[in-house]
């Protein structure tokens, strides 16, 4: 084999790092309290959380500090000093040029004012994280010995990789361990004025717009930790429990629910290419830029004709002439508009002509699909991204999420929710025991409660009651619940109390009618709203509660029918601060009994001939449940948008990479 | 709480699963032997593989054997001869009609021959599997105990809950336990002239149409315990190194490559829906069949009345009618025709005023977005669907696959080649250790040399060479290798010895062309196709090698360009029988070189932006890899078409769910 590196060696000699970089958890979360590597040589590498310089006493012989150093180990990104350094030759002729030879004591100072000295040696303390762990390293460089600059390497977001050894700080604080840096291998530098984390602690919806440089804050970069750490719990909880994971698809023609807006996947619509501009021929080739100078050219020309009464021939050109120009940049302005506007021409577009010879979509959920593993291999889970072309923007949904569903042939609708308490619960103390530092960092910076929230959710039990009890509840609650959330928020005043009463007052009569219009929604067969969970899990039961026995309107086909054929073995877990975390059901396992219900719903049979496939060859009662896993993200992090915790969040108007 | 249960009553009394069904591996594959489960009462469910009956000699009191249970826990599917039995009065009723008294002899004789006897007590041999594992358990049932007919029970497919004790079996093999019901608790009996898999050992191909019940079959729910395993084995790889997870958009306005065909994602195309079929309103409400009836009562009508020598007018008008009708036919025909056709009229589609404001697609791959969070957090991978909408058919792609994409910070080439071999290591001795009993299965019934070739994998070295060294082995071998292939099949027979001769000569004589021909094709710079690969990991090496430094041209933008200029630091890996199934790449660091090579690409330089920011800003050298997860499956179970071991296939004109 031919040697490899020849080909690859880079601008730094950077040794390769898979044998020797160590990552930064390694040395700060070590069990031996960090003691085993003082003295250790490593690689480390990272970006600059913070830092500060600490000046040195001026050295004497500035160019030591570089030369102290072998060429071949120099980085390539030289300081600003080193430059200029290497232009004397040009200052020197500058000089010349001004008058007198570099000798004469007048030059000689012009000379000294423009060669800048070199600056005085400092210690940089740089704090850097490389994301493996929340704690940073403090990582010690001295200017005379490493030959950077603090312009380079001291702005937030710097990328550096250095080779040093681990030592105990000199100084006593919370730190137990640092390196010293011997060798600088790589400087990424930072252009600050376009850098979009320069700023301290931006507001995190201001960081969606930066999504592909926001996991470098500390707060996305926890909840990076933690969803994947919920991930692998995920798949550890169900691989040990005997569950085989499906993979189920994406593109999909089957409609899983009859009730969500969907993408159409396709390929029948494409973009026009660069060769066929849309309009305006003659306009091409020609920047805007240059006809609008040449149109002020001419609009000064014309004026000037005009003021020296020139001849009527000669003006009624030019005016053309400029009239002319005007249309060309009319005609290429409107060319650039219609640039992005990537359009086909179709008359009739016929999607059976399609990619997939029918009209096909982007999957809103995979139980349907999941079932029919379930009902062939008995417990089965799947982990996937779901699509709704929702256009209303929320807090708790996205366009693209990601959701664990789970199938459990031989089951019914209290396994189901048995396991989702189960797994919930699971989930839990599996980030309690895995994530504790960045637990804690979030409870501290974003929702002091979230830690004791965790550890409250795997200890309670979750109150089960059925959708009519649900409703009971909220009817007898309503005039309390409506006073408190409507007139007695806790930023209440006592200065404005007199007008709060007022208020209140005025509530109470109107309330009359009002009331009665709320208990008229709040009647039995309504989906129950937003509203109505959070006060059942904030308020009433303060943790989670899980609502079973839906009207049968309110849920999809596929739910199994009750005896009282009027509700459906369908659940949901609410979460306080979180809503419905959990959706589940008991599905049809009746052929009759489904084929009614695909017809109640007024759905296209066919599309449902593989799925009745499943109850007319060795049908089996099935239940099972889907977890919204961003959500997840949000109970266990604090957080209250989902934006915020996904990677890479798709709404409404916003995919911006 | 009110009780959950009455809501949930099924058709059959079953316990609830979750605490008390046992799975088939817990008995099948329990470390003890099995032994210590001998003579316990427990829950097993499952889809009968196999099954036989045999006969005992007749008892003399039939309706004993169903008198043997309570009513309570008889199932609610009866047998033939219970309902029957139970028509024994309508049976009378016919006898007193067909004339005479149910005592007299000749009625007696009649009646007897009417209701059938009770069929004389069976014993039920039934293999089933839940799925949990490779083995099947065999489930006797005596149906004097449990009242259930050979046909409901016997057919492959049949699904079956029964609750029984374990036992010793009583005829010596291999088997060393088998349950003995004493109470079904469910049947779900199989429609055997429509159930696929009534024939035995379909072939793989011919299952491809029925993806929602092929896992019944044991190679397909063997793939799917080892696809289930390899991902485990994927996370616990990567999380135990230390790696995050995160999961990529599938929805991108990025595009990762700038040479693969995409799907369009939109909301702009709808389908036309129910209340507005396309054309012809007056032809509503009315059927095709109704109309030709009419047609072809009043063309009769009109020819009598024409024979009839009839009133012009009175004619005319009938022919008028026929005509009408004739053409309301056309246009119903027309309309049903149309009907199918989900269409919308657009002029023009702005894809600006999409969902997403502009043009989005579904993702080819997440390799740039992942980079962003290496730039960020150092080591990490994603794990999800990506897509290709090309037209052409293959056993090697399928337009939604499974891809493992992994990206490090601080890394070059040589790590990226390193971590991939490892992965790959990691995958098959996982395998090797967790599936040997699926693993044993495929060596029998698929390939012989599976298990051998994992193994080999775990301990071999892989070879690495550069493209250029490719190129200079493919070029030696070039006359030998084409003699092989296209003139010595292994197939060759004898007898055909003199005609192959003949056919060799005649070859090597158009091979002074062809050699030539097919020696320019392999010149430095051009892609290596398939069958270069193949025979470089098959023929040439026999095991793994991986092939870097590519030409410049015939790999992404992104990859990091050499110092020689005209390559790139990517590699593939090439497996045995598989091809490619790793591809690489240090990808571009340097601003300025990325944005040239944006440039040379002639890629939209805007949809970048984001990209070019991780460079902007603390840049760091970085590379990763994605492995095909469908074909590494391929790999593992020795099958040959990943349309077999993707859950759901979708290719081009097939998504059929």
């Amino acid at each position: 084999m031919e040697s490899q590196e020849p080909n690859v060696t880079s601008s730094t000699s950077m040794p390769l790092m898979y044998s020797n970089r160590m990552m930064l958890k390694t040395i700060l979360e070590s069990s031996d309290g960090e003691m085993g590597l003082i003295g250790k040589t490593v690689v480390v590498g990272g970006w600059v959380k913070s830092s500060k310089e600490v000046k040195k006493d001026p050295v004497p012989s500035p160019p030591a500090a570089a030369d102290a150093f072998p060429v071949s180990q120099r980085p390539k990104d030289v300081t600003c000093v080193e430059i200029l350094q290497s232009r004397i030759p040009f200052f020197r002729t500058i000089i010349r040029v001004l008058g007198g030879s570099a000798s004469s004591p007048a030059v000689r100072e012009k000379l000294e004012s423009l060669i800048p000295k070199p600056p005085p040696p400092s210690t940089f303390f740089l704090q850097i994280n490389d994301g493996s762990c929340l704690s940073s390293l403090q990582v010690v460089i001295d200017s005379a010995k490493a030959p950077v600059s603090a312009g380079q390497i001291l702005p937030t977001g710097t990328c550096i990789l250095a080779e040093g050894v681990l030592e105990k700080p000199s100084a006593h604080g919370k730190r137990t361990i640092e390196l010293k840096v011997e060798k600088v291998l790589h400087v990424g530098t930072v252009e600050q004025d376009k850098y979009p984390l320069s700023r301290k602690r931006l507001p995190l919806d201001s960081l969606r717009d930066y999504a592909h440089i926001r996991p470098r804050t500390t707060t996305v970069a926890s909840v990076t930790r933690i969803r994947s750490t919920l991930d692998f719990a995920t798949h550890t909880f169900f691989q040990n429990h005997g569950f085989l994971l499906v993979q189920l698809p994406i593109i999909t023609t089957t409609d899983s629910e009859g009730f969500s807006e969907k993408f159409l996947v396709t390929t029948l619509l494409g973009k026009t290419s660069k060769e066929e501009p849309v309009g305006v021929s003659d306009a091409d080739g020609v920047s805007l830029e240059t006809v609008k100078a040449s149109i002020k050219d001419k609009s000064s020309l014309f004026e000037q004709l005009k003021r020296s009464d020139s001849d009527k021939e000669l003006l009624a050109a030019a005016l053309q002439d400029l009239r002319k120009t005007n249309e060309l940049a009319r005609q290429i302005e409107a060319r650039e508009k219609s640039k992005p506007v990537t359009a086909v021409k179709h008359d009739l577009v016929n999607l059976n002509e399609d990619f997939f010879g029918r009209p096909s979509y982007l999957t809103v959920s995979g139980r349907l699909h999941l079932e029919s593993y379930a009902c062939s291999l008995g417990n089965v889970y799947s982990f996937g991204p779901r699509f709704r072309a929702d256009k209303t923007v929320s807090a708790k949904h996205a366009a693209e999420m990601w959701t664990v569903e789970v199938e459990m042939a031989f089951s019914q609708l209290e396994d189901a929710m048995k396991y989702a308490e189960n797994y919930l619960k699971f989930l839990c103390s599996w980030i309690l025991d895995n994530c504790s530092e960045d637990m804690k960092f979030l409870s501290k910076r974003v929702d002091k409660t979230v830690t004791h929230h965790l550890e409250y959710l795997t200890l309670c039990s979750y109150d089960k009651i059925s959708y009519r009890e649900a409703v009971e509840i909220l009817r007898k609650v309503n005039l309390y619940n409506m006073y408190f959330l409507y007139l007695c928020p806790a930023n209440i005043s006592t200065i404005s109390l007199a007008t709060s009463v007022r208020k209140s007052f005025d509530f109470i009569l109107q309330h009359q009618v009002t009331d009665k219009a709320f208990e008229t929604q709040l009647r039995w067969g309504v989906p129950l709203t937003a509203e109505h969970l959070s006060y059942l899990a904030d308020d009433h039961y303060k943790k989670p509660v899980i609502i079973y026995d839906y009207p049968k309107a309110v849920k999809p086909f596929y739910v199994r029918l009750n005896d009282d054929e009027k509700t459906v073995a369908a659940f949901e877990m609410v979460v306080p601060k979180i809503g419905t975390l959990i959706t589940g059901s008991q599905n049809e396992e009746r052929f009759d009994m489904l084929n009614t219900r695909i017809k109640e719903f007024d759905l296209s049979r066919d599309q449902y001939e593989w799925y009745l496939d499943l109850r007319r060859h060795g049908t089996v009662q099935h239940s099972g449940f889907s977890l919204q896993f961003d959500l997840m993200v949000l109970l266990t992090t604090g957080l209250t948008d989902v934006r915020d915790v996904i990677p890479f969040p798709r709404s409404h108007g916003k995919a911006n990479n």
